[in-house]
């Protein structure tokens, strides 16, 4: 443990500095009034849960929470995701009210970083979940609600890439030997290592007809007709109906061109029950958002409902979201003591017309023309007459 | 130790339901264009800081901090004032850049609470900071800028106490015996106990002009004159000066009536040097916010500068906003699967129009009845004819 210098953050923590803080507040106004025009109720929860309710419903990894004992003596976590919360507030109180019930939220989760690899252990999603409501129909609002935002947002470059989580498990549970086979092709596939998962398959050495299954599968995966051929002895019939409906759902509603399907699209969160995604766009190398339907979670908290939502990450929307103009357009007042009722009128009818507008006295500065340079207007009040410049 | 149920949450921690979003909303976003207007830039810092900077330089009780200790073993807090990380973060960067700062923030701050006592762990600050200006006009600024704001939030009936630090500490350190007397008297009067500050000072035995000092201190604590009288052979003749120039300025700006002086206005953040103050509004049983100066808690990063700044309470802000109107006025867009595409045209004009509009298909939902109660107005589309009701 090296000493901390007095400047040092701990690992993975980041400020946010005033550009970037009006962009990201740019996304979360867009947002906020994009999703509440559309039906959707904003809700906070607390930073700090319980580890014993919502930490071990979490699918995030032990090792990946912030924990810390309270004076009780329980242990709390600083919340990783925000869709336990919500499944935890949902169940206790919200579903007696409404159902379906469409939330949203704004709200930073923590992750913990074991090294300094310049991934944050702090980051802020934007999303929605849509709980009770198990039809096709909340698949696809949720599906075009993360594309109809993305645009709001001025990103038009993005593929929605839609997968299966329970097709997908099993297709490859009824391939393999074991367990340990199944978490290891599953795992290669959260990582998106397609050739690690074909060596892996060859080096079972399972029966021919598996083994070829399972390469074709992955060979055919972006090919709904071709995968249902596949898993035609499985018994996910109904998720390849519903699969059906949702695409031509999203078709009707003109997002084709928005949309990829690929049944190898695997998640770390393992609450994912049937339809899951990712968003990518140009211009981040990671995936700026994904989804899915998440049947068995609210089971946890007591209830048994269905549930399907989205979070976008708001540190990713930063990257592809269209550069706004860095143009300086600040008005400086400059006054001295004697000329202050003066200065305050002024500041006050600049403010009304809109202009953004700081008023300083002379006397609390101790570099004028660096201060200066901050603004595209100075008007100065009481050195020799007001001059505008 | 008791055993968790499901749906509980952490001692002093809460939920945001809709409502309160909305109001709360309000306030962020009112508060955000009014201090973006005045020139004020908005920052953000981590919720988790390192105990042996952030932790020991805040003004926060030990006991009051919730600690943890990371994967590198060193102990992070969650930050427990906003005033802190921002000396951390202006000293570290951003006074190379601009002198004055004028920073705003929103942001939850977090106080482990001990027992159960309604008292929120985590709540949410609203606040400023103007680093690197020592007039009395910075001083100046922030008591107006409060004033405004509160204005801009419909709140009228509100009052700010302002007192000085540094004029109350000498006044009680040149009068008792000893630094255990002096901790006693100020945390009196933090605690507002006037006539338990009167019973110790009788009950110390000081010399009679010391205890008669103390005593009219007290008595004419709320006139300026007084207690310049009072003071007058301490060495605060320059923050009397300071004071009365602040009054002065605060009367040509017509904030007369929403201010009031009280010498024995006590913090317990210890780093207030000069002027603090407290708001107090109609309808609250708490102070709103509170600010002040503090020149010293920049040294502390390293860097000699002038700081002052205030925060309010969005919580208690939300007690004392006027009442938004309750009436209901959501549109409910009802469709059978066949008629999808009509019904995603319908909700986007209705949307256009700026209405509030949920799209559902009738198939997701379970009691049609319940979930149509919520809406004002309801568009059914493919039950036999498209009814606007």
């Amino acid at each position: 443990m090296s000493p901390i210098r007095k400047f040092e953050k701990p690992l993975g923590m980041r400020d946010t500095f005033p550009k970037i803080f009006e962009k990201k507040e740019i996304i979360r106004q867009t947002g906020r009034e994009f999703l509440r025009l559309r039906g959707f109720d904003f809700i906070q929860t607390p930073t700090l849960e319980y580890y014993d309710t919502v930490g071990k419903a979490s699918a995030i990894v032990d090792s990946s929470l912030f924990k810390l004992v309270d004076s009780q003596g329980n242990t709390l976590v600083l919340r990783p995701d925000m869709t336990t919360p919500i499944a935890r507030v949902a169940t206790s109180k919200l579903l007696k009210e409404k159902i379906p019930l469409r939330l949203a939220y704004f709200a930073s989760v923590f992750r913990a970083q074991q090294l300094e690899g310049g991934r944050p252990a702090e980051f802020e999603q934007m999303g929605i979940e849509i709980i009770g409501d198990s039809s096709v129909y909340a698949d696809a609002e949720v599906i075009l609600t993360a594309i109809h935002l993305l645009k709001a947002l001025g990103i038009e470059e993005f593929k929605i890439t839609i997968g299966n989580a329970g097709i997908l498990d099993a297709i490859i549970k009824k391939n393999v030997q074991d367990e340990k086979q199944f978490e290891e092709l599953h795992s290669l596939l959260v990582r998106k290592n397609v050739v690690g998962f074909e060596e892996a398959v060859i080096s079972y050495h399972l029966p021919v007809e598996k083994e070829k299954t399972l390469l074709s599968f992955i060979e055919d995966a972006t090919e709904m007709k071709s995968i249902r051929e596949i898993a035609k002895y499985l018994y996910e019939k109904d998720a390849f109906i519903y699969m059906e409906q949702l695409a031509s759902i999203l078709e009707i509603a003109d997002a084709t061109s928005y949309i990829a399907f690929d049944f190898t699209l695997a998640s770390h969160m393992n609450y994912y029950t049937g339809m899951l995604f990712e968003v990518f766009a140009t211009g981040s190398g990671f995936p700026i958002g994904n989804g899915g339907r998440y049947d068995g979670l609210l089971q946890v908290f007591g209830t048994e409902v269905s549930a399907i939502g989205f979070g976008l990450r708001v540190d990713h929307l930063l990257e592809v979201i269209p550069q706004q103009s860095d143009e300086k357009n600040e008005v400086l007042v400059l006054f001295v003591a004697t000329q202050l009722a003066e200065a305050l009128k002024t500041a006050e009818k600049l403010r009304a017309q809109g202009k953004r507008t700081t008023l300083q006295s002379i006397e609390g500065l101790e570099n004028l023309a660096a201060f200066e340079n901050h603004f595209a207007e100075i008007v100065r009040i009481g050195q020799g007459g007001n001059v505008h410049e």
